[in-house]
């Protein structure tokens, strides 16, 4: 059984904990089959990635949704790690996902719900912390709005365009990002919030990416993070000279993306930005994707 | 000239601030001619809504969006106030757009920035307060997400519904309904608000009233204006158990309206609850309206 994952950008401009974009790439690919006994074997990014079964993300999620459904069953997994760990790209929650679907067409489990419930345990397992808004998206491809994980509560949007991503490299520990946010929040901020999310959801349903891309703003938790990511200002605005019609931190970053014309160009003026700022970065342009895939080997 | 300006539920659930939506009725009409000095009759709510030009809304939003283009004009006015003012649905907004979108008319002036503003000014003069989504609404009709009022940013949608409106015969003071807010909500409320009011939008733009009507709930506003209403739950609890898809409160109350199946059951249902809790009421099924209309006399 082999499972295909992809990246995601959560938050996506206005829609803190809310929104999921899937993207076509980077993915993770996940292959597993029974055997007599627990084995893990990791490609790419490994001197990040555990290769411990009890440690590792994906193979603690299978484990998760076995223990749930009171299944014993032993098996080797191999993971080839596409995604970025740690890069703001839902990198542990695509393993994550991949790691509980791979379980899940092994035991012969349809319920979503529960997959996700395992991805989210697996994750929570081993990272401390549990990302809905990369696992969603991941799953089922195309915009998420997640109004409710449990019970699961998802609104999908088909959406079809490009954007760019810049991988910076530099690390944002996930747990400072949510530290560094208030508990309250100006009710002005909310009211700014839905504004931006509501008008982002209407543009994207009719197709219109640029006024979708204008609507990427957010007051509810950006302006908090800035405070991690001293050259946000700078790499934005790079992107917004070069024709961006809007940009964005990817999840809690540090990857940021943008949607515009010429995306080619605003990638390349984002990378030298962060590269004025003494950070090494690529960048990557990407269609949306279609999520979770799943095949006999 | 000739100027019909429809009734408004602001808010509409999860958008405190920002959703609007135009009813096809009750509806204001106003009439305007050049004269010899200024005069202005009532017809309607006459004990409510004051005759001196000067204190009435719709005539100071003449005289503001007269005097923004240095326009030196007397005019007689006619108001036919069919929408009962301090009722939730946006009277004081419809009047102040029927008299600025007028004067409008009668000076030739397109700008739609520019008459709401004069709408805004002549609500703020006259009532020491002004309501973007009541005005915004009620001059472009659908639905409305109002991004920004100056610069003017509302996108609207195009939607067709028939929902109910309750009327109790009884007033809640806008401004205490203000004052009753906090600065500050939980983070958590405002991502509840985002993803509602943005699933909201992808229902309605898939014209599933159903699912709009399910995710008509509020953190932001209601929580806090409830205890200006102490009948709320009494009768949303009524009109769900008639089969009300959702439930909510018009503005700053104190009209409730519900979405869902057999909408002059629910109409009663309400009703009567707001009757157990010794208040009259009146109920009213009505459609989305269009928008603002002008016409010759």
């Amino acid at each position: 059984m082999k499972v295909l994952t992809q990246a995601t950008v959560a938050n996506f401009g206005p829609g803190f904990d809310v929104f999921g974009l899937c993207l076509n790439e980077p993915f993770d690919v996940i292959r597993i089959r029974e055997g007599s006994r627990l084995r893990l074997k990791v490609h790419g990014f490994r001197y990040k990635v555990p290769e411990d079964p009890l440690k590792n993300v994906a193979s603690i999620a299978a484990l998760r949704l076995a223990r749930m459904v009171g299944a014993e069953v032993k098996f080797e997994m191999s993971i080839h790690k596409g995604i970025r760990p740690k890069s703001g790209l839902g990198s542990s929650g695509a393993s994550a996902l991949g790691g509980a679907l791979a379980m899940a067409k092994l035991l012969g489990i349809e319920d979503r719900q529960r997959i996700i419930k395992a991805a989210l345990e697996g994750e929570k397992a081993a990272s401390g912390s549990a990302h809905g808004d990369n696992v969603v998206p991941s799953l089922f491809g195309g915009f998420t709005i997640t109004k409710s994980l449990s019970p699961l509560e998802v609104f999908r949007l088909d959406v079809d365009f490009r954007l760019v991503v810049v991988l910076p490299e530099i690390e944002i520990s996930t747990k400072r990002a949510r530290k560094v946010l208030p508990e309250y929040v100006p009710l002005k901020d909310a009211v700014r919030n839905v504004a931006l999310a509501s008008a982002l959801i209407s543009a994207l349903k009719d197709g219109d990416i640029e006024t979708a891309g204008r609507l990427l703003d957010d007051h509810l938790a950006i302006p908090y993070r800035k405070s991690l990511m001293p050259w946000f200002d700078r790499v934005r605005n790079a992107a917004l000279e070069s024709g961006a019609y809007g940009v964005s931190i990817s999840g809690s970053g540090p990857a940021m993306f943008a949607l515009g014309e010429g995306l080619e160009g605003i990638g390349k003026a984002m990378k030298e930005a962060f590269e004025d700022a003494g950070i090494k970065a690529d960048y990557l342009v990407v269609k949306v994707g279609g999520g979770a895939k799943c095949s006999d080997v």
